[in-house]
């Protein structure tokens, strides 16, 4: 499949994105989901108490999931628009996957560290955390500008937006980040803020509200 | 796939459900094959008092893994009427895979809590785990109608009784979710009830001895 | 898919075995893959004495690995077979994946068991094993005999021997079990005999020297 | 699918390479994402010590990821000549999985010992290491070798050079496998070099330069 409509010579065969996509959705909804292994309560006295008392963990653990989920997202809306998948991008698409695979450890350090709140070793935690954010980010920009120029007259579709602000929420992450060596608890609010606007389905309410689909 | 029968404009171009359908098919199996590594035995003399005397985890494993077994019947059929997945529905099915990711964190907590066995503090658990519960149903019901919105004249098929009962287990679990306040175990009982209900291959059954494919 | 060739009304709609499969796909790879998370090394003075030490986690290791394999294969077999998948059908794999994904559980316990190598107990976590295997077994059999009646005339493939080896398994594996009870450690390495010769490729071998396929 | 075209008897139905794919990778992503949990740092005084403390962890994390990393593309490569699966090849596909989903043990016992560092027991594990890695090549040889065989005149594809690559990365681990008897710290960089030159994606970057595409 996708094989056909190439504009290289006939000699040689492309593959279709479909590996690339099955590897990519197992590597990402197993670090999604490895995420939860790290929460747990703390020795409080109530059950209540030892619920709550572990905010920090769950903080972590939405922006996180959040994170993850928006670059899914981002990442469907690149390989949609490609029909074949060449060894530059599965390789490009490897070190995508390695940034998403690493999510988790940072998570858990960055969980650990706003549990005991000491300014120094918080910034470090937060820098490392904002990190690997921005190389997610940094690699959905490659990927996004290695498939503009492989299919650069693609259909438009409802998923541009999100392509289009790749470049944006890089530019985020990299502002957040410096904020981070400052200030680093308002940097990880800044993360949830950034993740939540990116996944929360604004569009599709405002598709509802404007009767789009009718 | 799924572009050609869209009521919209030429333009633009949807997507089929294929990676909304895949990276959910990952995060449910993971969270679903996940718990067992929270099962564990407990430190008693001989081996038999030791696998039985862990009951509550094997009580808690079962309760999850039918209700997120029950949770992926009820969204292939919701995913299954669909044809295209637009930006809206893949946020809303995020937070959806979100609510089916964090289930493993509520299953330990009340794992443990069933072992020690302390009033109130089993109240607070059984409440989490239920309000988890909820949450996946309150979406798999937001899923479902905005499946219904899109493909509003689908033709009527074999799990349309499981659509059909999103909204009444939605119900059940928040009566459980109050029986939980007063009557913490009572409550872990009924949810497993509902899941064997929901999991349990009685329609099959049927099929068989009604002789219905013969 | 699959809808066109049911013999059903023309009102109803079945659905293909996508989902069944990437799901089941899903939740087997995983449970074989977490199985490397119990391996671990003793406490033995040199290296070489620690990894050597450690073999009965590797036995348990590689009995649940070739198992799970094998049930793989298996299930493949029945699968490919049908063309549509109903309710009770999806019901009845969700069975199957439980048992799947709580080998990793007694494996864990077995493990632990050869290490110590206490007579009483280790019969009771044999047998535990031995049970969770056969249940996988009956599972297969009942997937399987589904899977005949659903579609009674399928061509002939190359892996009916697969299917046709359902039964023998199922019984073999109730006989190690008496076995078990009997001679755990027998028992433990009859497991292994049987996932071996499910899943070496014996018959690929054989085609190769026959020259079958030129 | 696929078995239109096969060149035995009509009587025979062969399968698709789809659960074969799909399977495979899943195994793969769970044991390049699974890899994460083994990373944990130090308990140094400040936390930039602490993380920075941590490299023999990341040493080996890296070397795993994009060894497993290296190995999907080579299987990618593979699989896409074929177009159906018998089961030799399945059989044949679960020892290249039992290799992979392998690595996280060899890695978490190369980690911790990177960290200890003493000489005699360093040896032991590398060894180890460097053994599965071989596995997974000599099996990824034998894969090849039975895909050529099956599809001897497929169309040549812009993945030819990792398939030639795969003797020669054979011969590689071979001779860092010797290496590691004498300085087994040397092997592990070599181990990541040649990981590195399999996956860094020098060929999409010269397809770049030479604008091979427009």
């Amino acid at each position: 499949m996708g094989g056909e409509g190439t504009t290289d010579g006939a000699s040689t065969r492309y593959h279709g994105t479909g590996r690339l996509e099955a590897f990519s959705d197992g590597v990402i909804a197993i670090a999604i989901t490895l995420l939860v292994l790290e929460l747990s309560i703390g020795e409080e006295v109530t059950a209540l108490h030892r619920v709550l008392d572990a905010w920090p963990s769950y903080l972590a653990y939405l922006v996180s999931f959040a994170t993850i989920g928006a670059a899914w997202l981002a990442h469907t809306s690149i390989t949609d628009r490609l029909e074949k998948a060449d060894l530059g991008l599965l390789r490009l698409n490897l070190l995508f996957l390695f940034a998403i695979a690493f999510i988790p450890f940072p998570t858990k350090l960055l969980a650990e560290e706003l549990d005991v709140h000491q300014a120094a070793d918080e910034r470090v935690f937060v820098t490392l955390f904002g990190l690997t954010l921005l190389a997610v980010r940094v690699l959905l920009y490659a990927l996004d500008a290695y498939a503009r120029r492989e299919a650069p007259f693609a259909v438009p579709d409802d998923r541009d937006d999100v392509r289009t602000g790749i470049g944006t929420v890089l530019v985020a992450y990299g502002v957040v980040l410096l904020i981070g060596l400052l200030t680093p608890f308002v940097a990880v609010l800044l993360y949830f803020l950034v993740a939540v606007v990116l996944i929360v389905p604004f569009h599709g309410m405002r598709g509802l509200l404007s009767g789009r689909r009718r």
